[in-house]
Protein backbone atom coordinates (compact mmCIF):
# COMPACT_ATOMS: atom_id res chain seq x y z
CA UNK A 1 0.00 0.00 0.00
CA UNK A 2 1.12 3.60 -0.72
CA UNK A 3 1.97 5.50 2.36
CA UNK A 4 0.42 8.88 2.63
CA UNK A 5 2.73 11.24 3.99
CA UNK A 6 0.45 12.47 6.53
CA UNK A 7 -2.38 9.90 8.51
CA UNK A 8 -3.70 12.30 11.37
CA UNK A 9 -5.95 10.69 14.20
CA UNK A 10 -8.60 12.29 16.86
CA UNK A 11 -8.56 10.59 20.45
CA UNK A 12 -12.52 11.08 22.21
CA UNK A 13 -12.02 10.00 25.90
CA UNK A 14 -15.60 9.39 27.41
CA UNK A 15 -16.61 9.38 31.26
CA UNK A 16 -17.56 11.37 34.07
CA UNK A 17 -15.01 9.77 35.80
CA UNK A 18 -12.24 11.31 34.05
CA UNK A 19 -13.39 14.43 34.44
CA UNK A 20 -14.15 14.37 37.95
CA UNK A 21 -10.86 13.40 38.62
CA UNK A 22 -11.51 9.80 40.64
CA UNK A 23 -9.83 8.32 37.23
CA UNK A 24 -6.63 9.57 36.07
CA UNK A 25 -6.42 8.42 31.97
CA UNK A 26 -4.22 6.87 31.07
CA UNK A 27 -5.08 5.76 27.55
CA UNK A 28 -3.82 9.13 26.25
CA UNK A 29 -0.27 8.55 26.32
CA UNK A 30 -0.29 5.29 25.56
CA UNK A 31 -2.12 5.95 22.56
CA UNK A 32 -0.10 8.74 21.34
CA UNK A 33 2.89 6.78 21.96
CA UNK A 34 1.67 4.24 19.57
CA UNK A 35 0.34 6.24 16.91
CA UNK A 36 3.62 7.97 16.81
CA UNK A 37 5.25 4.96 16.08
CA UNK A 38 3.22 4.00 13.62
CA UNK A 39 4.10 7.16 11.91
CA UNK A 40 -0.02 8.95 12.61
CA UNK A 41 0.11 12.08 13.85
CA UNK A 42 -2.51 12.55 16.75
CA UNK A 43 -3.85 15.99 16.24
CA UNK A 44 -6.45 16.98 18.61
CA UNK A 45 -8.02 14.89 22.47
CA UNK A 46 -11.04 15.83 23.80
CA UNK A 47 -12.51 14.49 27.03
CA UNK A 48 -16.40 14.85 27.21
CA UNK A 49 -18.89 13.87 29.68
CA UNK A 50 -21.24 10.23 29.76
CA UNK A 51 -23.82 12.81 28.07
CA UNK A 52 -25.12 11.74 24.51
CA UNK A 53 -25.36 15.08 22.28
CA UNK A 54 -22.29 15.67 24.37
CA UNK A 55 -20.32 12.24 22.93
CA UNK A 56 -22.21 12.93 19.55
CA UNK A 57 -20.81 16.24 18.75
CA UNK A 58 -17.53 15.34 19.57
CA UNK A 59 -17.15 12.31 17.81
CA UNK A 60 -18.39 14.10 14.69
CA UNK A 61 -16.21 16.75 15.04
CA UNK A 62 -13.45 14.96 15.24
CA UNK A 63 -14.41 12.49 12.74
CA UNK A 64 -14.84 14.78 10.11
CA UNK A 65 -11.54 16.36 10.92
CA UNK A 66 -8.93 13.07 10.71
CA UNK A 67 -8.54 10.05 9.10
CA UNK A 68 -9.08 8.05 12.07
CA UNK A 69 -11.11 8.29 15.41
CA UNK A 70 -10.28 6.33 18.83
CA UNK A 71 -12.42 6.18 21.63
CA UNK A 72 -12.05 5.07 25.09
CA UNK A 73 -14.64 4.21 27.96
CA UNK A 74 -18.25 3.93 27.86
CA UNK A 75 -19.14 0.31 26.50
CA UNK A 76 -19.61 -1.84 29.58
CA UNK A 77 -23.33 -3.70 30.62
CA UNK A 78 -24.31 -0.94 33.12
CA UNK A 79 -26.65 2.48 32.52
CA UNK A 80 -24.06 5.01 32.54
CA UNK A 81 -22.30 3.00 29.30
CA UNK A 82 -23.91 4.99 27.01
CA UNK A 83 -21.11 5.35 24.21
CA UNK A 84 -22.36 2.53 21.76
CA UNK A 85 -25.78 3.96 21.77
CA UNK A 86 -24.33 7.52 21.16
CA UNK A 87 -22.36 6.30 18.43
CA UNK A 88 -24.72 4.56 16.43
CA UNK A 89 -27.24 7.95 16.61
CA UNK A 90 -24.40 10.13 15.52
CA UNK A 91 -24.21 7.83 12.58
CA UNK A 92 -27.89 7.55 12.48
CA UNK A 93 -28.04 3.64 12.58
CA UNK A 94 -29.46 1.21 14.47
CA UNK A 95 -27.90 -0.43 17.62
CA UNK A 96 -28.71 -4.53 17.49
CA UNK A 97 -28.12 -7.41 19.01
CA UNK A 98 -24.55 -8.05 17.11
CA UNK A 99 -24.29 -12.26 16.84
CA UNK A 100 -20.79 -12.77 16.56
CA UNK A 101 -20.21 -10.30 19.86
CA UNK A 102 -23.13 -12.68 21.58
CA UNK A 103 -21.49 -15.79 20.59
CA UNK A 104 -18.32 -14.00 21.69
CA UNK A 105 -20.16 -13.86 25.55
CA UNK A 106 -21.71 -16.55 25.69
CA UNK A 107 -18.57 -18.58 25.02
CA UNK A 108 -16.56 -17.06 27.20
CA UNK A 109 -18.84 -16.53 30.40
CA UNK A 110 -21.42 -19.72 29.30
CA UNK A 111 -24.75 -18.90 28.43
CA UNK A 112 -26.36 -18.78 31.20
CA UNK A 113 -23.70 -16.29 33.29
CA UNK A 114 -24.55 -13.96 30.31
CA UNK A 115 -27.48 -11.77 31.76
CA UNK A 116 -29.66 -8.79 30.16
CA UNK A 117 -26.65 -6.53 31.44
CA UNK A 118 -23.74 -8.20 30.37
CA UNK A 119 -25.91 -9.35 26.25
CA UNK A 120 -26.43 -5.35 26.19
CA UNK A 121 -22.94 -5.47 25.43
CA UNK A 122 -23.22 -7.38 22.51
CA UNK A 123 -25.56 -4.62 21.03
CA UNK A 124 -23.63 -2.64 18.62
CA UNK A 125 -24.56 -0.22 15.51
CA UNK A 126 -25.23 -1.90 12.94
CA UNK A 127 -22.82 -1.33 10.58
CA UNK A 128 -20.00 -1.96 13.29
CA UNK A 129 -17.34 -4.89 12.83
CA UNK A 130 -15.61 -6.25 15.80
CA UNK A 131 -12.27 -5.62 17.72
CA UNK A 132 -10.93 -8.54 19.56
CA UNK A 133 -10.85 -8.08 23.39
CA UNK A 134 -8.73 -11.29 24.65
CA UNK A 135 -8.86 -9.96 28.17
CA UNK A 136 -12.21 -10.13 29.08
CA UNK A 137 -13.66 -11.16 25.58
CA UNK A 138 -16.69 -8.09 25.16
CA UNK A 139 -15.47 -6.65 21.68
CA UNK A 140 -15.21 -3.08 21.41
CA UNK A 141 -16.08 -2.11 17.54
CA UNK A 142 -15.06 -0.20 14.23
CA UNK A 143 -17.85 1.92 12.50
CA UNK A 144 -16.85 3.63 9.54
CA UNK A 145 -13.43 5.73 10.58
CA UNK A 146 -13.89 5.28 14.17
CA UNK A 147 -12.36 2.57 16.84
CA UNK A 148 -14.33 2.08 19.91
CA UNK A 149 -12.75 0.92 22.68
CA UNK A 150 -13.02 0.16 26.31
CA UNK A 151 -12.14 3.02 29.27
CA UNK A 152 -10.03 0.04 31.49
CA UNK A 153 -5.91 0.52 30.00
CA UNK A 154 -5.44 -3.08 29.89
CA UNK A 155 -8.04 -3.13 28.04
CA UNK A 156 -7.91 -0.67 25.95
CA UNK A 157 -4.31 -1.80 24.98
CA UNK A 158 -5.32 -5.11 24.07
CA UNK A 159 -7.84 -3.69 21.81
CA UNK A 160 -5.21 -1.09 20.13
CA UNK A 161 -3.60 -4.20 18.72
CA UNK A 162 -6.95 -5.54 16.99
CA UNK A 163 -7.18 -1.65 15.59
CA UNK A 164 -3.60 -1.69 14.41
CA UNK A 165 -4.51 -4.28 11.72
CA UNK A 166 -7.15 -2.35 10.34
CA UNK A 167 -4.72 0.97 10.11
CA UNK A 168 -2.76 2.46 7.69
CA UNK A 169 0.40 3.95 8.55
CA UNK A 170 2.31 6.92 7.78
CA UNK A 171 5.77 7.78 7.06
CA UNK A 172 8.10 6.97 10.17
CA UNK A 173 8.28 10.11 12.78
CA UNK A 174 11.76 10.22 13.62
CA UNK A 175 12.90 11.84 17.02
CA UNK A 176 16.33 13.03 18.36
CA UNK A 177 16.55 14.64 21.47
CA UNK A 178 19.43 17.16 23.05
CA UNK A 179 19.28 17.08 26.71
CA UNK A 180 21.35 20.83 27.83
CA UNK A 181 21.90 22.12 30.97
CA UNK A 182 21.18 25.40 30.27
CA UNK A 183 17.69 27.44 30.52
CA UNK A 184 15.34 28.00 27.21
CA UNK A 185 15.46 31.46 26.82
CA UNK A 186 19.67 31.47 26.48
CA UNK A 187 19.12 29.10 23.14
CA UNK A 188 15.84 30.80 22.05
CA UNK A 189 16.78 33.17 19.61
CA UNK A 190 19.12 30.32 18.13
CA UNK A 191 16.87 27.61 18.18
CA UNK A 192 14.44 29.88 16.63
CA UNK A 193 16.60 30.55 13.79
CA UNK A 194 16.80 26.76 13.14
CA UNK A 195 13.36 26.09 13.02
CA UNK A 196 12.80 28.25 10.60
CA UNK A 197 16.00 27.26 8.63
CA UNK A 198 14.36 23.55 8.91
CA UNK A 199 10.56 24.17 8.11
CA UNK A 200 10.26 19.67 7.71
CA UNK A 201 11.64 19.34 10.80
CA UNK A 202 9.44 19.94 14.12
CA UNK A 203 11.34 21.84 17.34
CA UNK A 204 10.47 22.06 20.49
CA UNK A 205 11.84 23.19 23.87
CA UNK A 206 10.35 21.46 26.58
CA UNK A 207 12.16 23.15 30.22
CA UNK A 208 12.72 20.90 33.44
CA UNK A 209 13.68 21.63 36.60
CA UNK A 210 17.92 21.76 36.35
CA UNK A 211 17.44 22.58 32.12
CA UNK A 212 15.86 22.20 28.99
CA UNK A 213 14.86 19.44 26.57
CA UNK A 214 15.71 20.07 22.87
CA UNK A 215 13.48 17.48 20.74
CA UNK A 216 13.48 17.18 16.99
CA UNK A 217 10.83 15.51 15.19
CA UNK A 218 10.76 14.79 11.66
CA UNK A 219 9.90 12.08 8.90
CA UNK A 220 13.29 13.13 7.02
CA UNK A 221 15.85 11.72 8.87
CA UNK A 222 18.72 13.68 6.58
CA UNK A 223 17.10 16.95 7.38
CA UNK A 224 16.87 15.90 11.15
CA UNK A 225 20.18 14.80 11.53
CA UNK A 226 21.21 18.24 9.92
CA UNK A 227 19.26 20.24 12.16
CA UNK A 228 20.22 18.17 15.05
CA UNK A 229 24.03 18.71 14.54
CA UNK A 230 23.49 22.33 13.67
CA UNK A 231 22.17 22.87 17.14
CA UNK A 232 25.04 20.53 18.58
CA UNK A 233 27.45 22.74 17.09
CA UNK A 234 25.42 25.81 18.65
CA UNK A 235 25.37 24.85 21.91
CA UNK A 236 29.15 24.04 21.86
CA UNK A 237 29.96 27.53 20.99
CA UNK A 238 27.66 28.97 23.61
CA UNK A 239 29.16 26.66 26.31
CA UNK A 240 31.09 23.41 25.66
CA UNK A 241 29.77 21.18 28.28
CA UNK A 242 25.92 21.94 28.10
CA UNK A 243 25.19 18.99 26.60
CA UNK A 244 24.29 16.33 28.79
CA UNK A 245 22.92 13.46 26.66
CA UNK A 246 21.97 13.15 23.24
CA UNK A 247 19.13 10.46 22.52
CA UNK B 1 -21.36 35.77 47.23
CA UNK B 2 -24.43 34.07 46.71
CA UNK B 3 -23.66 30.30 45.06
CA UNK B 4 -24.62 29.13 41.51
CA UNK B 5 -25.67 25.81 41.88
CA UNK B 6 -23.60 24.66 38.75
CA UNK B 7 -20.39 26.27 37.68
CA UNK B 8 -18.67 24.74 34.65
CA UNK B 9 -15.37 24.51 33.48
CA UNK B 10 -13.54 23.72 30.48
CA UNK B 11 -9.66 22.70 30.02
CA UNK B 12 -7.55 23.35 27.06
CA UNK B 13 -3.92 21.43 27.14
CA UNK B 14 -1.72 23.11 24.50
CA UNK B 15 1.10 21.00 23.35
CA UNK B 16 2.78 18.86 20.58
CA UNK B 17 4.24 17.08 23.40
CA UNK B 18 1.91 15.78 24.40
CA UNK B 19 -0.05 14.53 21.47
CA UNK B 20 3.07 12.54 20.37
CA UNK B 21 3.09 10.67 23.66
CA UNK B 22 6.92 12.56 24.88
CA UNK B 23 5.26 14.40 27.92
CA UNK B 24 2.86 12.17 29.81
CA UNK B 25 -0.09 14.78 31.08
CA UNK B 26 -0.30 15.70 34.70
CA UNK B 27 -2.71 18.55 35.16
CA UNK B 28 -5.70 17.36 34.18
CA UNK B 29 -6.09 14.69 36.87
CA UNK B 30 -4.95 18.33 39.35
CA UNK B 31 -7.13 19.92 37.33
CA UNK B 32 -10.22 17.97 37.51
CA UNK B 33 -9.67 16.52 41.60
CA UNK B 34 -8.94 20.32 42.65
CA UNK B 35 -12.53 21.96 40.48
CA UNK B 36 -14.54 19.23 41.82
CA UNK B 37 -13.52 19.75 46.06
CA UNK B 38 -14.27 23.95 44.91
CA UNK B 39 -18.05 22.39 43.23
CA UNK B 40 -16.70 23.86 39.68
CA UNK B 41 -17.76 21.20 36.93
CA UNK B 42 -15.20 19.93 34.95
CA UNK B 43 -17.77 19.52 31.88
CA UNK B 44 -15.15 19.56 29.07
CA UNK B 45 -11.34 19.42 28.25
CA UNK B 46 -9.29 19.27 24.89
CA UNK B 47 -5.97 19.03 23.79
CA UNK B 48 -4.78 20.95 20.41
CA UNK B 49 -1.40 21.46 19.05
CA UNK B 50 0.82 24.28 19.05
CA UNK B 51 -1.18 25.51 15.88
CA UNK B 52 -2.29 28.67 16.48
CA UNK B 53 -5.93 28.35 14.86
CA UNK B 54 -5.77 24.94 16.74
CA UNK B 55 -5.67 26.66 19.69
CA UNK B 56 -7.89 29.41 18.69
CA UNK B 57 -10.55 27.76 17.78
CA UNK B 58 -10.23 25.52 20.83
CA UNK B 59 -10.52 28.36 23.12
CA UNK B 60 -13.48 29.70 21.87
CA UNK B 61 -15.69 26.98 21.57
CA UNK B 62 -14.55 26.27 25.30
CA UNK B 63 -15.03 29.81 26.20
CA UNK B 64 -18.45 30.19 24.66
CA UNK B 65 -19.72 26.70 26.35
CA UNK B 66 -18.09 27.08 30.16
CA UNK B 67 -18.24 29.58 32.95
CA UNK B 68 -14.33 29.42 32.97
CA UNK B 69 -11.43 27.71 30.92
CA UNK B 70 -7.75 26.96 31.94
CA UNK B 71 -5.19 26.39 29.60
CA UNK B 72 -1.83 24.60 30.11
CA UNK B 73 0.99 24.86 27.87
CA UNK B 74 2.90 27.40 25.74
CA UNK B 75 3.71 30.76 27.74
CA UNK B 76 7.54 30.08 27.44
CA UNK B 77 10.18 31.63 25.62
CA UNK B 78 10.76 29.67 22.86
CA UNK B 79 8.92 29.85 19.57
CA UNK B 80 7.18 27.12 20.12
CA UNK B 81 5.35 29.31 22.84
CA UNK B 82 2.25 30.79 20.49
CA UNK B 83 -0.57 30.76 23.66
CA UNK B 84 0.01 34.24 24.27
CA UNK B 85 -0.27 35.16 21.00
CA UNK B 86 -2.94 32.78 20.13
CA UNK B 87 -5.09 33.70 22.99
CA UNK B 88 -4.54 38.03 22.26
CA UNK B 89 -5.65 37.46 18.22
CA UNK B 90 -8.46 34.93 19.35
CA UNK B 91 -9.59 38.09 21.77
CA UNK B 92 -8.59 40.48 19.15
CA UNK B 93 -6.71 42.07 21.44
CA UNK B 94 -2.97 43.40 21.13
CA UNK B 95 -0.18 41.85 22.45
CA UNK B 96 1.76 44.32 24.78
CA UNK B 97 4.94 44.71 27.39
CA UNK B 98 2.96 43.84 30.50
CA UNK B 99 4.96 46.45 32.70
CA UNK B 100 3.95 44.53 35.94
CA UNK B 101 5.54 41.23 34.23
CA UNK B 102 8.40 42.78 32.98
CA UNK B 103 9.15 44.50 36.86
CA UNK B 104 8.63 40.53 37.52
CA UNK B 105 11.38 39.30 35.58
CA UNK B 106 13.66 42.07 36.19
CA UNK B 107 13.50 41.73 39.60
CA UNK B 108 13.48 37.91 39.62
CA UNK B 109 16.62 37.39 37.12
CA UNK B 110 18.26 40.72 37.39
CA UNK B 111 17.56 42.85 34.33
CA UNK B 112 21.08 42.13 32.30
CA UNK B 113 19.96 38.51 32.80
CA UNK B 114 16.60 39.40 30.99
CA UNK B 115 17.05 38.69 27.22
CA UNK B 116 14.76 38.94 24.72
CA UNK B 117 13.56 35.56 24.57
CA UNK B 118 12.51 35.60 28.12
CA UNK B 119 11.19 38.84 28.02
CA UNK B 120 8.70 37.67 25.56
CA UNK B 121 7.30 36.03 28.67
CA UNK B 122 6.62 39.20 29.79
CA UNK B 123 4.39 40.31 26.67
CA UNK B 124 0.47 39.93 27.27
CA UNK B 125 -2.66 40.51 25.80
CA UNK B 126 -4.21 44.08 26.88
CA UNK B 127 -6.72 43.17 29.14
CA UNK B 128 -4.73 40.43 30.95
CA UNK B 129 -4.32 40.40 34.68
CA UNK B 130 -1.27 38.34 36.43
CA UNK B 131 -1.20 35.42 37.87
CA UNK B 132 1.61 34.76 40.53
CA UNK B 133 4.15 32.00 40.02
CA UNK B 134 6.06 31.65 42.98
CA UNK B 135 8.20 28.89 41.21
CA UNK B 136 9.87 30.40 38.02
CA UNK B 137 8.47 34.07 38.36
CA UNK B 138 7.23 34.65 34.80
CA UNK B 139 3.62 34.53 35.57
CA UNK B 140 0.09 33.22 34.26
CA UNK B 141 -2.15 35.03 33.39
CA UNK B 142 -6.30 36.10 33.20
CA UNK B 143 -8.31 36.99 30.06
CA UNK B 144 -12.07 37.31 30.49
CA UNK B 145 -12.99 34.03 32.16
CA UNK B 146 -10.26 32.02 30.80
CA UNK B 147 -6.91 31.39 33.02
CA UNK B 148 -3.63 31.00 31.29
CA UNK B 149 -1.23 28.85 33.23
CA UNK B 150 2.13 27.11 32.45
CA UNK B 151 2.41 23.34 31.17
CA UNK B 152 5.08 22.27 34.50
CA UNK B 153 2.58 20.49 36.89
CA UNK B 154 4.83 21.93 39.71
CA UNK B 155 4.26 25.82 37.93
CA UNK B 156 0.64 24.74 36.78
CA UNK B 157 -0.43 23.88 40.29
CA UNK B 158 0.62 27.05 41.64
CA UNK B 159 -0.88 28.83 39.59
CA UNK B 160 -3.61 27.37 40.06
CA UNK B 161 -3.35 28.83 43.78
CA UNK B 162 -3.49 32.04 42.11
CA UNK B 163 -6.60 31.21 40.19
CA UNK B 164 -8.67 29.72 43.23
CA UNK B 165 -8.71 33.71 44.72
CA UNK B 166 -10.74 34.89 41.40
CA UNK B 167 -13.09 31.71 41.20
CA UNK B 168 -16.73 31.72 42.33
CA UNK B 169 -16.99 27.97 44.05
CA UNK B 170 -19.84 26.02 43.15
CA UNK B 171 -22.25 24.21 45.93
CA UNK B 172 -19.85 21.07 47.16
CA UNK B 173 -20.01 17.90 45.39
CA UNK B 174 -20.27 15.15 47.50
CA UNK B 175 -18.78 11.46 46.87
CA UNK B 176 -19.16 8.34 48.18
CA UNK B 177 -18.18 4.98 46.78
CA UNK B 178 -18.67 1.13 47.75
CA UNK B 179 -15.93 -0.87 46.36
CA UNK B 180 -17.33 -4.57 45.69
CA UNK B 181 -16.33 -8.02 44.97
CA UNK B 182 -19.24 -8.57 42.06
CA UNK B 183 -18.94 -7.80 38.16
CA UNK B 184 -20.78 -5.00 36.89
CA UNK B 185 -23.18 -6.83 35.16
CA UNK B 186 -24.89 -8.54 38.17
CA UNK B 187 -25.87 -5.42 40.19
CA UNK B 188 -26.32 -3.29 36.41
CA UNK B 189 -30.22 -3.77 36.74
CA UNK B 190 -30.71 -2.84 39.98
CA UNK B 191 -28.39 0.13 39.78
CA UNK B 192 -29.76 1.49 37.01
CA UNK B 193 -33.14 1.61 38.47
CA UNK B 194 -31.74 3.08 41.85
CA UNK B 195 -30.32 5.84 39.05
CA UNK B 196 -33.86 6.99 37.93
CA UNK B 197 -34.89 6.94 41.48
CA UNK B 198 -32.41 9.37 42.46
CA UNK B 199 -32.21 11.54 39.31
CA UNK B 200 -30.10 14.04 41.07
CA UNK B 201 -27.39 12.15 42.48
CA UNK B 202 -24.67 10.85 39.67
CA UNK B 203 -24.21 7.13 39.76
CA UNK B 204 -21.17 5.37 38.24
CA UNK B 205 -20.16 2.57 37.68
CA UNK B 206 -15.92 1.32 37.30
CA UNK B 207 -15.08 -2.71 37.14
CA UNK B 208 -11.36 -3.07 38.14
CA UNK B 209 -8.86 -6.34 38.22
CA UNK B 210 -10.98 -8.21 40.89
CA UNK B 211 -14.72 -6.43 41.94
CA UNK B 212 -16.62 -2.91 41.14
CA UNK B 213 -16.31 0.18 42.16
CA UNK B 214 -19.94 2.35 42.36
CA UNK B 215 -19.77 5.83 42.69
CA UNK B 216 -22.17 8.08 44.03
CA UNK B 217 -22.16 11.96 43.34
CA UNK B 218 -24.37 14.98 44.38
CA UNK B 219 -24.38 18.36 45.91
CA UNK B 220 -27.68 17.17 47.95
CA UNK B 221 -25.81 15.19 50.68
CA UNK B 222 -29.15 13.45 52.25
CA UNK B 223 -30.15 12.25 48.59
CA UNK B 224 -26.68 10.90 48.00
CA UNK B 225 -27.07 9.34 51.89
CA UNK B 226 -30.10 7.55 50.69
CA UNK B 227 -29.60 6.37 47.43
CA UNK B 228 -26.21 4.91 48.96
CA UNK B 229 -28.20 3.09 51.53
CA UNK B 230 -30.33 1.30 49.15
CA UNK B 231 -27.86 0.28 47.36
CA UNK B 232 -25.98 -1.49 50.28
CA UNK B 233 -29.42 -3.34 51.41
CA UNK B 234 -29.41 -4.41 47.51
CA UNK B 235 -25.77 -5.51 48.19
CA UNK B 236 -26.15 -7.11 51.13
CA UNK B 237 -29.13 -9.61 49.67
CA UNK B 238 -27.51 -10.09 46.98
CA UNK B 239 -24.19 -11.12 48.50
CA UNK B 240 -23.95 -10.41 52.14
CA UNK B 241 -20.03 -10.25 51.73
CA UNK B 242 -19.76 -8.56 48.81
CA UNK B 243 -18.97 -4.98 49.86
CA UNK B 244 -15.21 -4.59 50.73
CA UNK B 245 -15.13 -0.87 51.44
CA UNK B 246 -17.22 1.81 52.03
CA UNK B 247 -15.42 5.69 51.33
Amino acid sequence: MQKKDKISAGFLIIGDEILSGRTNDQNLNFLAKNLTELGIILCEVRVVRDVENEIIDALLALQNKFDYVFTSGGIGPTHDDITSQAIANAFQEDLILNDDAQKILYQHYGKNNVNEAKLKMAYLPRSASLLDNPISSAPGFRIKNVFVMAGIPKIFQAMFEACKKELQFGKKIFTKEITITLTESIIASDFSNLQKEYPEVILGSYPFDNGTSLVFRSTNQILLEEAMQKMIAILKKINFDSITKIS
